[in-house]
């Protein structure tokens, strides 16, 4: 099967670590295409970036669908634009957030999520109850990280990361969801160090779209996730015109 | 005062509507500005037509900065981009939806929303949820008109609408929140055909802005709603970077 | 128009403070009539408080509307008899919690009430629940002064609210609500000292009430807030007899 | 022990009725004190009744202390005034609306309320809301009776409860709590007549007053029910003041 | 009437004091059997030992239907089985943590529990939720005492149960329900020590199965609490099969 | 990687049947090991059934244990002992009713689900909660099947099932969730009358255990879910002792 793998950062160096970690679980005749936004923000921290972000996700859904992709996943932890690409999408797609909290949900009792910057703890607190995770959360970590400092300051920010991890666990929580896209590559090592379950978002999405291909279950395409009304778009949009 | 009115859909008529119910009730020394957005759908209907319209919002909310407005209100019924508007803001950004429900809220125990296409229900019911008037609200009613036939079909629209609030009422709820911008010129004949309160969210969003303007009162910066990080943004949001 | 307000505390300085906050928000058209109860207690801190002070703020509707007056306001943070003054009532009731919490939401994410009694948290948390702004709300913050501490020994009164309301600030709160009609006073300068947006509920009520003048919406009486069922009542009540 | 029951409606009839549902299910040591208040509504029925109704128990909670009752119980489902009478008193103090719901959620699953008038509707779901029992309640059924028609009227009343028992039993409940302590006479008939478990307020509050009088449990007076602030009440309640 | 005290513990000495405090508040003509069961584990600290003890209670109550008593307790603070307990039984079932937070609701605003193993608050807190209480609980205390030390370390274990009772109070808690069966014997001690409501869910059981009998209200057998369907059952549990 | 499927019901026909459903979607490398309790009920419907059926899977979690499968799953629809599972286990344990809603939240906006017995939509809610799906649930369909129906009486089952599900989509559901393991082989030709989505419990879980293995994730044995404590059992459960 083809997952199409959609960066929502319009940042190469991110993309190249997602599709890595993806291509780390993936079974062999599954085939990663990982793409980036051409439009947006180079970093998603704030509600302006995420909103800047989602037309291009949107983009590169259609591109996906011209490519005749089996599943799509959105790889930025606010799981921007995932109802609109759920309309305009006739496979399934997977917000890398909604796949953590999933997994995480079996394997432990109360998670913690570890995040970067501050203003994001409210994002996913909101994503905790749209999926109904909240309860199954034991506290949102936020280091104030820049999403940037994990790409230049990968050694500091992951001690940062593991610092809040740690204080989660001594505040109860039993397994760490990793918070951002870009730590896609500190799961094992911290595995490794807490001796817990760690959680990557993006990991946890491709084996979910691959046991949606196992299944050979189709998307509901009759309701709310329906294809959206055909109509005018004006200016830059116009492309997505009917 | 200035208030900056901003119609996510890119649609003259509407802007003009929406323009015109606000200025029958803003005070003589309140100055209303009404633009729509420059990039994005004639009508917004879906989370597809949302996520299109959402950057244009973005654009003039920076213009209206520029312009020293006092208020912008975000004039579609699903107030899209407003936590958005509100990073970039330096003064109150108000959504229609919530204004109406806040009014509603005062004038009776029950209201009920009256709305256009099925598929917005459930973005009206998420709206009630975040701001908290879930439990205010009798029931959400989509007669599934296309919002183009608001300003296609007037009457036909009209006597649909208006057989949904007569249902709403028979099923307990005691006041009617107009659910699309496009409905603003409705009110007054709907009130006086059904005596109960009708509530329009331009209307009521313009008075909410004058409220804040009496009161004073500036808007918080230091928490969520603070500046959006300086950042770089490529392709065509270039020129939102620092 | 007339916009009446009813002072829940047999109080005539409190009264006083909060005819003067009312004026000075309310634009040159409008008339501000404030009036206290003939019964009940000086000050409002606990259950017992209230119950003694709802039946005067009945027979203050009841002398408003005698008056043709356009909306009342019940200037208590307990918003004291509020569903019984709506049946009672011909035109809008707004209470100042209500209408506090209603303006600290478009200003802010997250705002904190500080308040005077320790008891009188829990009154807050009801409200708040009641009203759907719970999730708004960071916390609320009670120095355990005596409302009449407000009148009696202003300064050292004040102090105590701006370090309970910096308390707030530094445990995440992005704006300050103040949670006692004796306060009215105090918004101009704690807004100055502290740099956040303050919100008094009387000045707040006022401008909604003008806010529903404006919009000409009138009440529901067809449902919960119809007029009271016409009927005997016994002693000290047998003026409210049909 | 001596139990208490206060009848917040003004009205002898009612109160014989209740006097005598309490005392067919004391215990032989149990003495029942019956008493309506001397101010307030022949019945309650709306918020304006309640509150009317709600000094009037005070003064008989001040009484009930004098005689050094051992409990009081609030005989109204409305459960009027019951914080503030925990403040003042020393002993238990029993609302019949909580008494039922407790009782109800004993013996069955799920439980409906009948009631009078379908303005009360609210104030029991309110109720439900408050004690937690909201998910135990299948629905409250209101046959818009007025209170007084169940004195005036009992056989066209009863027969009306007992078609909205019966419509409650179809539609899942499986036990029938009564919302009027008007209807405590009705409990053997309609248990006799239905078959499934009918719970009376009245009766169900004396036999908890009871079990907290074997219990030897006294109240907790040192956070939220401690005695008032003691202080000046102006005007007719002057006899509360300190 | 005939009370029947199931312990879902295989331990005579706690099935010793469960009796003896049953004892201490039961009226004169009341009979009290108190038994434990013949399978299952000698404490209950865990969801294993919860799963092992629970057929163990279904046969009790079938032995107690025989006797034809007139109430059952199941004496664990986990209330096991109740579900299946109610399914089998012709009589009323009451578990003692929900008797000990009605009894703690009605003498207070807030309580909390002190409890032994820190797994177990989980347990209290779902019980909370599923009997509506969670709102009056201001927490879960827990000593991670064994449940045997109760028994075999008496007075180090009250004094560490006394200690989290006293830090309880402190951050506001206004009453003590005690979340263990095992400390039955300490309510008296503790009420002396601490002089505010200590609640034993062993001895709320009794006199809430005595206001049953007193109120002559049987169970609801029509609904989700019907008798089980009758079938097969294999291996060990052969003599439940129909 | 062995996955071990326990049906808690003591019913061959069921095991073979689900043993087929896991074999259908499993990988090759993927080792599939099913059986049922050798103690309890031959179908599971009350919750009498359900303790009955309770240890059976626990001593199925121990046999599976010894023999060093990499994950467990327990296909019955009320996931019974799931808690207790998890804390024997040193391996993921996958509960096929919470396999089912994460895979149907995946895939739509509101699935239904159509279950037999009435009394079982009870359960299914409850796990709803428990899981946090509730808001993306459209709403429960009994049938009142017996569960030995969908064995001995295929066909018949079958159409009531396809009438319940044609029922549910006409009242707003998008997908299906199939409510009991004994309908695995019920999907694919539902799927293709229907048109939507149709999700089977033990194969989401199976697919959902192979995700896990992927991702080499361990369970959390540091918190809830750590190993139950040693102690003695008595009776039937004597071999659970340390």
């Amino acid at each position: 099967m083809h997952v199409h793998i959609i960066n929502p950062n319009a940042n190469k160096e991110i993309t190249e670590k997602i599709r890595s970690a993806a291509q780390s679980v993936a079974h062999d005749d599954t085939c990663i295409i990982a793409r980036n936004v051409a439009h947006g923000p180079e970093t998603i921290e704030c509600a302006v970036d995420e909103v800047l972000a989602s037309a291009g996700v949107l983009d590169l859904i259609r591109q996906g669908e011209q490519d005749h992709v089996d599943a799509h996943v959105i790889a930025c932890f606010g799981d921007p634009a995932l109802d609109a690409a759920r309309e305009l999408s006739s496979v399934p797609v997977i917000g890398i957030a909604g796949a953590a909290f999933q997994i995480a949900s079996l394997v432990c009792h109360r998670f913690a999520v570890v995040t970067t910057r501050k203003r994001t703890v409210h994002f996913a607190k909101n994503l905790l109850v749209r999926y109904g995770h909240e309860h199954q959360c034991s506290g949102i970590y936020a280091s104030d990280l820049a999403v940037a400092d994990c790409e230049s300051n990968p050694e500091v920010s992951f001690l940062q990361i593991r610092k809040d991890a740690i204080k989660a666990l001594s505040d109860g929580a039993e397994a760490i969801v990793l918070g951002c896209a870009g730590m896609a590559d500190w799961e094992d090592r911290l595995t490794r160090e807490l001796q817990v379950p760690v959680i990557d978002g993006v990991k946890a999405a491709v084996t979910l779209a691959e046991s949606l291909g196992r299944l050979k279950i189709g998307v509901a395409k009759t309701g709310q996730y329906g294809l959206p009304f055909p109509k005018r778009f004006i200016g830059r949009y116009e492309h997505f015109s009917a």
